[in-house]
Order: structure tokens, then sequence, then C-alpha cells
């Protein structure tokens, strides 16, 4: 089959067989279809559309593009988390340990960030030494040592979503759904999992701001996950706001140890509650509690008897990193830096939080990646001191960017200053979690 | 602007400004777009559809992304024809030095033939010396010498469009007219011409078989020339057999030579006139003729006279090529080549010839390309002896392949005595020329 006649067929709108999608993907990845014909074929689906067996087939043939991890030989069951990406989500660095402490295997998978988004591979790489580079062997042995392994995706996993999801992004075809669907799924399917939490975020920090999308997604990606054998289940989580109390790689890693050491403040506790959250869910998925709120009682108990924290030493110990930072946690926090405060206009209650821009304020200052290819400043970030809905007067303190003397930032506290927004009357917050769908 | 955003724009359906449509060429022209994010906008623009505005703003930017020719030294009204393309149309060779002949001066830029149908620089390439590669400085210099030349694109004309063809034909996005409208007419209106008359043909060998499809391509052109201040007229002729008597390079050459010198039968009266429609039409859109009947009129007398063949005969000297042909045009016909008859099935009437499929065989016994980087055997082709709608019996010569012994001729025979249908009733027989649009 010329890649013309499959191409020709999405462009007047037909749906393709599984052979055809199978035909389309084999191309990317044994790069018989030139980047021309995919992009021209990626961006026929999104102006046509493609329907749910369509999405179905590409998410399987993008999954077996490369290799399918097998975990069969070590006897716990397995689970992960994914999470569309937010301001200040650091949930998956306490979330891994905690659920491993409670005696399930979490093979995770991360990526890094671009844009306003984090990633976890930036913030692991804060930990002076951190490997996230390992081979599939070792990041096996890691698994089977102390419950958990972190790592970057190589190019055995899914290659043909790296090949087209780098196109996508530089033919504004990224935002639709089916395509994001196949995109996190073939990854996530490729890990070999029983069960699967999937964290959609939504408000003006998330990559679908609107709840109507995010339901969307979420009902696609767990349709996909549950008719794929993974039991799957989504939570829509808000991010109006950065989640917890610090943005930027290091001092994301230091709030996670406050909590995994139980020092956490108030301003830490929405990190710590949707990490229990996710976990617990995770948890009774796999079948290790029965109740929801027995997981939640057993991720407390494994939190505050130091397990977790235990586990996650075990893993930064295999992960070649410096396990110091452990016991304490101040290690992470480079001295030196300049703090700029960051100032209330006027008296009032906050209304609004623009946590986009705070992500594109960090990634201004270096902790952030605008490009692929731009090296990220672990130590810099921003440091949250009210929340939506408080009460502030002129000139209180709403925050704290933590960065060098000598890096131009230029726009960042302009920024972050017109990311509040602050009015007369007690705005409703938001819930931390809208709704789960399973 | 980066690529993205514009992509975006025109991935969800609205209208792109003259600047963006301007960065989009600029873009492919000096490739600061890769060729993914090219033609991914190619099919967004195909699917989401562009209005007439988006279509004179890339035919525009088309045009001028290489050197817009001029001509304004020499003082005579300049004039051209275009076809879409069919199966032994020769007419350029008639029509060019005709319309010189009565005083217009036609830089003629042609192309190469690709698939069924043939193109105009391979038929010159039949003649022993002819040179189609001349440069802008001689091509203007032959014009001036005889009032007309004929050449191949060179990269500096439209080399916007050259690019996007080829990524067109990659990715299945040939097919649709204001793209199609965009390449023809941003290579003739490089031409700078005072008059355009464009031969779209409809039936089973042209590019476009329906009749309602070819009148809307006729009407998209036509309006684009006007709008750009070039005198445009479209005739839709007849693609349902093959024109005249023979297709083939060097046969084609000879027929043209045959009419030109008065010594054609009624086998190649359609492309005669077809010839002095397109020519007087030319004539008339430059006043050089009152009215179409005098143009008609003058175009018979220039050709009775030997005027028009003195005219080619003068090109052909100046463009390199073995003059000779002009006296015993028996010269173009390589001898032993093989006369392989394909007669009638059956008694009746001709109801169906499948242009199409006869220009495929002409291709496949080496007359044509299938890829563009085939070379061509000038000398083979086909010979038609009986037309729509004549009467047959069984075992009547209705055509003769003429080949080389050695060529495998798997295919041909066959494809080529299927390509008529013969019936018991006498069919209608089909205009010559379905219509005019101004």
């Amino acid at each position: 089959m010329r890649p013309q006649e499959i191409i020709e067929k999405k462009r007047d709108g037909k749906s393709l067989t599984r052979d055809e999608i199978a035909a389309f993907i084999a191309g990317v990845t044994k790069e018989t279809w030139a980047d021309y014909q995919v992009s021209a074929m990626i961006m026929a689906m999104f102006t046509r559309g493609i329907d749910a067996d369509e999405q179905t087939f590409l998410t399987q043939e993008m999954l077996h593009s490369g290799k399918v991890l097998d975990f069969s030989d070590i006897e716990k069951p397995k689970a992960d988390k994914h999470s569309t990406g937010g301001v200040g989500d650091k949930t998956s660095l306490i979330i891994a340990p905690l659920v491993a402490a409670c005696g399930v295997a979490v093979p995770m998978i991360s990526g890094r960030g671009l844009g306003h988004t984090g990633g976890t591979l930036d913030k692991l790489e804060s930990i002076r030494g951190y490997r996230v580079n390992l081979s599939l062997k070792d990041f096996k042995s890691v698994i089977r040592k102390c419950g958990f392994a972190m790592n970057g995706q190589t190019s055995e996993i899914a290659p043909a979503d790296k090949k087209i999801y780098a196109l996508r992004d530089a033919t504004a075809t990224v935002p639709y759904i089916p395509l994001i669907v196949a995109s996190i799924m073939s990854k996530k399917l490729a890990e070999g999992l029983d069960a699967l939490v999937l964290d959609v975020k939504t408000g003006n920090g998330a990559f679908m701001e609107s709840e109507t999308d995010s339901l969307k997604l979420a009902a696609a990606l767990t349709a996909t996950g549950n008719s794929c054998g993974v039991k799957t289940q989504a939570v829509i989580s808000d991010m109006s706001q950065p989640l917890g109390k610090f943005v930027g790689n290091a001092l994301e890693v230091f709030e996670v140890l406050k909590i995994l050491r139980s020092e956490d403040d108030d301003s830490m506790r929405p990190t710590r509650e949707l990490s229990v959250e996710l976990s617990a869910r995770m948890l009774a998925l796999c079948g290790i509690a029965k109740t929801e709120s027995l997981a939640v009682q057993m991720c407390e108990e494994k939190i505050s008897d130091g397990s977790a924290l235990e586990c996650f030493r075990a893993n930064v110990e295999l992960q070649f990193g410096d396990t110091k930072i452990c016991d304490s946690p101040e290690r992470l926090l480079e001295k030196g830096l300049t703090e700029f405060p960051i100032r209330a206009a006027r008296d009032g209650f906050i209304a609004n939080i623009n946590a986009r821009a705070i992500g594109e304020a960090v990634c201004e200052i270096g902790g952030g990646r605008s490009m692929v290819d731009d090296t990220v400043d672990h130590a810099v970030g921003y440091r949250c001191e009210n929340v939506l809905a408080a009460k502030v007067s002129k000139g209180d303190l709403l925050g704290l960017i933590i960065c060098r003397a000598s890096t131009p930032t230029l726009f960042a506290p302009e920024k972050i200053r017109n990311a509040y927004t602050i009015t007369d009357e007690k705005p409703k917050v938001s819930k931390l979690i809208y709704k789960v769908i399973s």
C-alpha cells in the first residue's frame, strides 16, 4: 500500500482499517514514510477526525512499535500513574515510593518539562548523581530491589510515539484528544501494568483548560486503558493555581521530602492530599486495600511510620543519587540565590491565580525549557506564600521568585504580579478533586 | 510568526491573511519551514478549504517567489496557452508558431509528461538537437527573433510552486482546485503576459474527468487570471479519446508538421481544429483580430501560406534543432520499429475509448514516465486508426502500437484492446469544444 493511498482515504474522511493504521505506524517506525507524509496524515486525522476503533488501533500499533515490558517474574501487582502536566505538580515523587511501600511494583517512565509545565525527570536530576537513563535491565533490577524505579523514555518503548509527537509539536496538531490518548496510552501500556491511575488536570495551568475537555480526555483515556486489559481510573484534579508550595525542580523535591518526613506545613497540604488520593486509588485497583478509605489510611501510615521515606532513600541509592537529602532536605536548596518578593497591589481576596503564567515565568528564569534542547537550572523557582481565596492587604507577600542575581528576569516579576487577581468579594474555593472516572 | 501559529489557524478553518500566506510561501522558498510543516499546511488547506481571497494571495505569493519575466521591451502583445493535460495533445507546437506568425509574442514555458499524459518538452526533444534549457536571456532573444520560444521551467520561475507540487504529489493533496489554480497560474503569470488561453480537458483521459469539475476549474483559473490583470479565457475541450492521430513524442511532432505543411488527413482534423480555435482566441484577446471568426480566418491563412511553418523552422534553428524535419517530417519516424495491430473484437460502433488507458499503455512501452526520473523513448507510441462512433467489423484495425521488438509489452496490447467498447447502437459523438469561459 502506497502512503498516498492511505493518506487519501483519511483526507476524504473515511475510516481506516487496522491494516491501514498498522501500515502507517510501521512506516513511521521503519522510516519508509517521509516526515512530510506522516505530518500530512496527522493533519488529515486532526481535521477529519478518527473514530473509537481507529483510536484503539492507533494506540495498539504505537504500543507495539517497540518493546513491551514484561514484569511477570516480579510477583507483585504493577501499577503506575500519569499526569497530563501542571505547575508545581510533584506528586509522582511521593506516589512511587508510597505505593511501593504498600507492596505494589511501580515501573514509572516519565518525561521532561516543556513550556510552562515541569517534568519528573528534571526534578529527579536536581538530586546530585541521580540517573534517569537506566537500561531496561537495570530499571527492572531497581524495581525488584526497592519496589519502584523512575526512568526516561528509551527509544525502545513506543518509538513511533516519539517520532509522531515531535512532528505534532512542529505542525500544530497536539490538541486533539484521540492523538493525545494514543500518545499517552501507547507508552503507559508498554509498561506491562495491572492498574493505571490518570491525573487529568483542569484549569488555567493545565494542558486542557476547560473541565468539559478534561472530562472528554479522561473518558477516552479510561476507555482505552480498560479495553486493553489494564484497570484504569482517571481523576480530574484542579490546576487553577500551582500545586502546593513550590514551583521549580530542586524546590519541589524539597517539598516532597518534607512531606515524606512528615514535616510538611499547611501550604504543602494539597500536594500531600492529591498524592495520597492517587496512591490510594492505585492500591484499591490492585486489590491491596479493600476500600478507598482503607487505602488512604494505609498511605497515611506508610508516610507517618517513615516507610515511604525509606523506600525513596533505597531508590535514590540504587539510582546513584545523593541519599543525604533524605535526612537533610535543606541540602537541595542552593545558597546565595536572590529572593525577589511579589507583593499584593491592593487589599482584598485572591480571586484568581494564573498558574500557566507562573509556570512560564519560572521557565523564563531558567527553571524550565522553551525548546526541547534548552538546559535547565534546577535551583531556581517560585515559592507560593498565599493561595486562592486568601485575604491579603496591600504590600503583603504573595510569593518569592528564587533566582540568580545574574539572570536577566525582564518579564518574570511583572508576569507573576499580573498572574494574581485581587477582588473585594471572597471567591469560591475550587475543590482539589473534581471527579473520578472509571 | 511561528509556522505553528499559521498552520493552527488554517487547521481550525479560519481564513489566512495576505501576510500569513506571504509568511508561508516565504518559508517554503527560503526553506525556513520544514517539509513536514509545509505538508501539514497543505493538508489543512485541502481539508478545511481556502476561499477566493486566499487563493489569489497564494497565487500571487507563489508567482513572486521567483523571477517575473519582463518583456516590456518587445513591442508586441504577449500571449500563451496552457493545457491541463491530455493524451495525444500536441496543440502547443502548432499554436506557438501560428500565433507568432500573426504578430503575437509567445513566451511558452512547458513541462514534461508524467503518468498517462505527455509533455511538450518531451515532444520537442524528439527533434534532434532541440534544446529546452535556454537561459532566460537566450529565451528572450529567441522570442525577439522568431516570435516565440519554448523552454522548461527554470528554478528561477515560481520556485515555491515546484517545492509545493512535489510535496502534494507525495501526500495525496493534488486534486484540490484552489491549489491547482495557484500552481498553474503562479507559473503562467510569471511569463509577463497580456493574454492567456486555458485548455481545460474533460473526459476519461483528462486530469478532471467530470465536466462539472472541469467547469469549476476553468472558472477559478479564469477569475484568477483576470483579477491579476491578464486577459484570460478558458476552453473546455473533449478528452474522451486521444486528440488526433498519434500518441507518442516523435509521432506527435510528425502530426504537427503534417498540419503546418497542410498535408494533414481527416484523422488529424481535431488537432488542427482545436489548435486554430485556441490560437484564434489568443489573437482576439490580444486585439490582433477584431472577431473570433476573423481570427480563425487569419490562422487558416497563416497555415496555408506556409508562414506558420516558417516560424516553426526559424524557432527550431534558434533552439539548435534539426530543421530538416520541416521539409521531410518522415525523418522523425524511426525505421525498424515493430507495429502491433489492435483489432476490433466484434462488429459494431466504437462507443467508448479509454484515453487514459491508451496514455498509460504508451507510457508502459517507454513513451512516457511513471516516475519523474524515468527516461523517455521518443520514437514509440500509438497510431489511432478509428475514432469514437466509427462503424467497425470484427478484425478491423483500431490502431497500431509502435514499439521496439525488444521492449517487453506485457500489458500494453491487452490494455489498449480493453480501452475500446464496441456496441450495436451508434453512440452520440461528443463535441470537441464544450464551452468557453471568460
